[in-house]
Parts: C-alpha cells; sequence; structure tokens
C-alpha cells in the first residue's frame, strides 16, 4: 500500500498568472503544514485533459515512492463527472474521473472521492480544486488511507491520447503531441518502434531525416536532427535552434517512420 | 497575537522571468531557513496596487492561522512611504503602506516597520523586497515579535479599490476587476446582491444575461454564463471557451445588474 | 568546506510551460526528499549562458551558506563538454563547464562530475538536469563530498560576459545586458566607476541623461531616470513606467559614461 512521503506534485491547467495555484497550495498546508509541494507544471492548455496526461505519464517515474500527483485539468468541474482518488505503482494520484488517468494501467486501487467530510466547505461550484482537490491531498499527507475518501470505483475513464496507425511500407503514422520551450517537437511514437539503419524515413509536413541522431551536437548548429527525447519518443529538433520555427511545424501535424521495428 | 506557522506566501508584481522573486527567497532563507515559502502570484500587472488588493483579498481565508503575507507592489520604493506590519485575523502582513494592505477591516495591530537592524544592509533604494520585506519576514517566521519592528501606526492608507453604484431599477453598476486565464470575467458585485429569478438583467458590454447559472456545464459548451465565482463575486464564463474573446470585454467596462437584493 | 544546508538554487533556461523543471526537482527529491529547493528563474533565454552567468552572480550573496547553486543551461548537452562541481564563498555550485561558472573568481575547489554511481540511470543524452544535476545535487544535500564526485578540474572554462572599454573624454562604454520587466535596463557599467557631479553625461540610444538619481521617485511620473540598481550596476529607468519603451531600448545596445572615476 503506497504510503504518502508528504511529496505533493501539482499539475493543473491554473497558469501562474492568476493565484489559483497559491490559493491550492495555500489550502493544502491548511490541513498539512508539513507537505512539500512541488509544482510539476501549471501551463497545460486550458481544458487540454489529453496533454495533462502526457505530461504526467512522462513526470512519474522521477518522483520519490509515496508522491502524491494532484492533477486538476478539469473542464466538467461542478457537473456530475467523479473525482478519482488511485492507488498505482506506490504513488497516489487525484484527479478528475475524466480520461486524465487513464494512462494508468492496471490501478492497484481506484476510489471514487465523495466523503465531504475531508473537503473545505461551502465547496464552490466552480474551483473544487480549491476545496475538494487541496484538502483531501492535505488529508493523504497527513495518513488517511485512500480507502476512506469513498467507495471503490470500478474503472476509471478511458485516456484519450492518440492512437498510433499502420504506414505503408512496414511505416507507423503518429504525431506531433508537444512542442517544447526551445522549439523541440514531440512525436507519440515511441523509440523502441524506430528501426535506425539505411533505408529509415522520418517524415514530418515537407521535411524528411533519414538517420537517428543521438544528442543535438551530433548534427552543425541550425541543423535539424531526429533524435529519441528524454521521454523516450521521437522528437524533432535543431541544434541549437528551434525546430519548430526551422521546418514550420505544429501540433497535431502528422509524423510518419519507416520501416520501423516490427 | 498571531504566532508565525512558517508560512510565507508571496505576492508581487516582479513577474518570474527575472530573478527579482529568488533572490527575495533567498533573503528570506538567510535568515529563515526554516521557511515554508508559497508563491501566491508574482504577475500582478506592474505597480497594479489595487489589484493586488484584490487578490490578496481573495487568498487570506484559504492559508493556514499564522501566515506572513508578503506583497511587494511598491511604486513608491525609496520615498517615505512607510512599509506596514499588520496583525489580522490571526494573521501576519508585511507591504509597503500605499493602500495595498487597506482591504483589512480593524487591524489587531499596526507597526510601521523601522528598525533597521532587522534590514540587510546596504539597503537598495529600489529593491526593498530583497533588503527589507525578506528580511523582515524572516525574523518574523523566528518569532520575532511585530512589536519590535517598530513603533505603533495610527492608520493605513485606504484602499482604492473600485466602488459600487447604485443603477436604475433598484440595481447595482459595479466594473470587470480581473480577467483570469481562462478568459473568465471577473466583477467587483458581490454574489449576495444578486437576486435571481424572473427579471433579472446582468447587463457587460453589448451582452445581457437573464440567469444566474450554479457552474459552467448548466449551459452548451460555447455559451455564455453568468456565475458566482469562487471569491464571491459575478463572473461572465464560457463553457470551456473564453468570455473574454466571446464578449470582447476588457478590464475597467462596466456591468450593471438589475434588481438587485435590497 | 562548504557544507551543504538543504537549499538548492535552480537557474535553467527550461521556462515554466513544459514540466521540465518539475520533473528536475522530482529526481532532486528522489535522493534528497529533504531538499528545499528555491527556483532562481527558469527563463534564461534559451541558451544563453551569458545571461545564466549575469544572474547568477547578482544572486549569490543573498543565499545562505551552504547553497547548492544548480545551473544548466547547456547548448552542449551530450557532447563531451565537462560537468563542473564547484566550491565557492561557502557555497556549492554545479553547471555544465561552458563559461557559465566563469564569474566564480578562484573557486576553493573544482572538480570535474564524472562519478556515474551518482546518476540516474540510463542517463539521457538530451536531458542531463534530470539525469546527472539533479541526482548529483541531491547526493550533495545527503552530505556526500564534492570530491567523491569525480577528479579534481583543473580550470574552469571563461566566462563570456561583455568587457568594458575606454570612451572618449575619460569615460567607459558598456552595454544593456538584461530588460526586466517593468522595463528597467540593466548595463553592465558598476555604480562604482560612474563620477556623479556636474559634466556627467550617460548616453544610451539618442537619450542622454546629465545625472544620477538614487531611487524612481526622485524624478516624476514617467520621466527617465539614470540610478546604481540593485545589483551595483548602472541603470535606465522610468518612474513608473518602462524605460525600454520610452527610450526604445533593446538588449545590446551601446552605454557610455562620461567622465568616469578613475
Amino acid at each position: 500500500m503506497a504510503k504518502a512521503s508528504g511529496v505533493v506534485a501539482l499539475l493543473t491547467d491554473y497558469g501562474l498568472r492568476d493565484s489559483y495555484v497559491g490559493i491550492l497550495k495555500g489550502a493544502i498546508l491548511s490541513v498539512a503544514p508539513e507537505a512539500r509541494i512541488v509544482d510539476l507544471t501549471h501551463e497545460i492548455p486550458p481544458q487540454d485533459i489529453r496533454e495533462a496526461s502526457r505530461v504526467l505519464a512522462a513526470a512519474v517515474p522521477y518522483f520519490p515512492a509515496g508522491t502524491i500527483f494532484v492533477s486538476v485539468v478539469d473542464p466538467g468541474v461542478g457537473s456530475d463527472r467523479a473525482v478519482a482518488g488511485v492507488e498505482w505503482g506506490g504513488h497516489l494520484f487525484l484527479a478528475p474521473d475524466n480520461g486524465l488517468l487513464g494512462i494508468l494501467a492496471r490501478p492497484d486501487r481506484m476510489v471514487h472521492v465523495t466523503a465531504s467530510k475531508y473537503f473545505r466547505h461551502p465547496v464552490s461550484d466552480t474551483f473544487h480544486g480549491r476545496d475538494i482537490f487541496a484538502p483531501v491531498a492535505g488529508h493523504l499527507v497527513r495518513g488517511v488511507d485512500l480507502g476512506r475518501f469513498g467507495p471503490p470505483l470500478k474503472s476509471l475513464q478511458e485516456s484519450d491520447l492518440p492512437a498510433l496507425r499502420p504506414a505503408a511500407g512496414r511505416g507507423v503514422q503518429g504525431e506531433v503531441v508537444a512542442i517544447d520551450r526551445f522549439g523541440n517537437v514531440i512525436t507519440n511514437i515511441p523509440g523502441e518502434a524506430i528501426s535506425d539503419g539505411p533505408g529509415l524515413r522520418i517524415t514530418v509536413g515537407r521535411r524528411t531525416l533519414r538517420k537517428l541522431s543521438r544528442t543535438y551536437a551530433d548534427v552543425r548548429k541550425g541543423d535539424l536532427l531526429a533524435l529519441v527525447g528524454s521521454t523516450g519518443h521521437l522528437e524533432i529538433s535543431v541544434n541549437q535552434g528551434s525546430a519548430q520555427k526551422a521546418a514550420r511545424i505544429r501540433r497535431g501535424d502528422r509524423v510518419v517512420v519507416t520501416p520501423t521495428r516490427r
């Protein structure tokens, strides 16, 4: 059974311009002054459940055992969507049950969080982060068992992450799922699928790359390259520059790799 | 008498692009390594004392007893404006005495912070956050009594928050005080003033709404609605969209509600 | 010998839009759950080693003894550039050895960080922040001596900070090295070099200032002024406004002061 370590990792679409994140933290500390709160990011595009899932999945392996991941991207706040509490891989997860946690394969426990005695009252209809997620996270930090927060949940809403498709010539078609601050283009094609060697073709927009590099410095400054990035997926980058700008790539663009290892 | 809990909540217009906030935190930790520092927000528009007041007022109820709120929006830094230390509602507040703390009705104690032995020297003329507010906050965390920082202050500068006005037909006229990341339009009209029911009219710009919703999901995706938001004030929103964009609303725009409950 | 205080100050060009910073923190806490992590800033322009150096130098004096400064601006990640661990002034520093730490005059100890048993495996070729810098910082927090991380490093790469030049009439020519959120224009000319008094001329772009002010409030609202800013360098500002906008100044613009004190 996962034991809360006191670390609470926050993932939201609240942004840092407003004070919603600060208030969320105040509400956690009001219950559990000993919580050690870490921001995963708060710049998920508004209501973008898919991107929250992707970011969460990439981050989980790097946090200490017993981390409480509080993920609030919640277009259905105030509706009848459930709040899910999940135990998985030695960690605890709180999120609206809207597909965000669908990335967690075979959780150890799933709870429908309903025990309002752990909420902050009055519970607003628009800011459950403050009134439900934060105090519940605080009580988890304090050691309240997940089972106390409500009845078992039979299953989680499924994830809506874009699927890979087969492409001509034993290839695979994926898409650009994110572009980071540096202009690195991140795809949903796992590195293991890519068969490096003669004949390899990686196509995104009007650009085709024919080899897989190991790191940015493998090509000249300003040149485009493909590599398996830090999340284990295919990325398109420019050494000391922006692949997004250089190749005019946008999120959602199709990416095709042929042939693939299979 | 408020006992410092060790939580220090920061509210500034420093932004996160520069390192001013990081330096402020270093200066707090230099005095009180045990401080637990929380960012309320640092994206108050430069020198916007009013907005800092509004954000602070909305946040205070959600922090643990004994929080030290350090609010630095300080267009008069280096001039003869006072630094105020205030005890109110079981919390402690530090801010330039420029109206920012005028929202605190009948404080329990007010001090003119002048005891330079608690400052960091040399005190710069442009960064009192680092040289005055941070070390004083650190000493408060360490348990130094508020009274030690200077003589009593007789009164605080008054708040400059925009006032409500009566409008035709037993109505009230307020204004748009903020627009959040999601495009939610936040007004200064308190929810209690609004008389929901037949005949209700909420007018902002060229748009009129005739009912008060409970939450976003009460209307169809993309539709405009009015509700009482998480701070207890009237907000105009779009379900899963931006009311700012949909209704071309700007901060400062007039908002009229008729009739009101009175 | 510097003893780690548990405070870890982070300086990167990762930005806050992505989750790289959050993952870095998770990786530190995975090794040292007791670390107290502070963000110096993550908004260094991508790959701008110079700006990282400048920001670091300005911040160091304000942190508690034994702070571990982890600075990751790393265009050469995955290449053969070294990772440097440095003891200086009672603090510890980790950074790629690319000139970023060249600001530290005569360090007490310098180590080439190579002991991979302290890294996280597999070490990616693009995210050494997560796989090398974070776990090494965590082990430093836990008290592992700097010398354990690798062999001595003979010297650090030199800093590439722009130099001052002599100008006509016993003057000095520097440049605009940064513009902050408020539009304050920060130069690399140290305040001590400026000889205030009759005859002083400070020229930037097409604007000339003839006196040194003490603080913003010394001039009328909206007026341009020159002062020695909080980092001890000449700054050009506008009282309650933006000097950048008022005088159309850009980073890299030349600044000339005559005469100077020498």
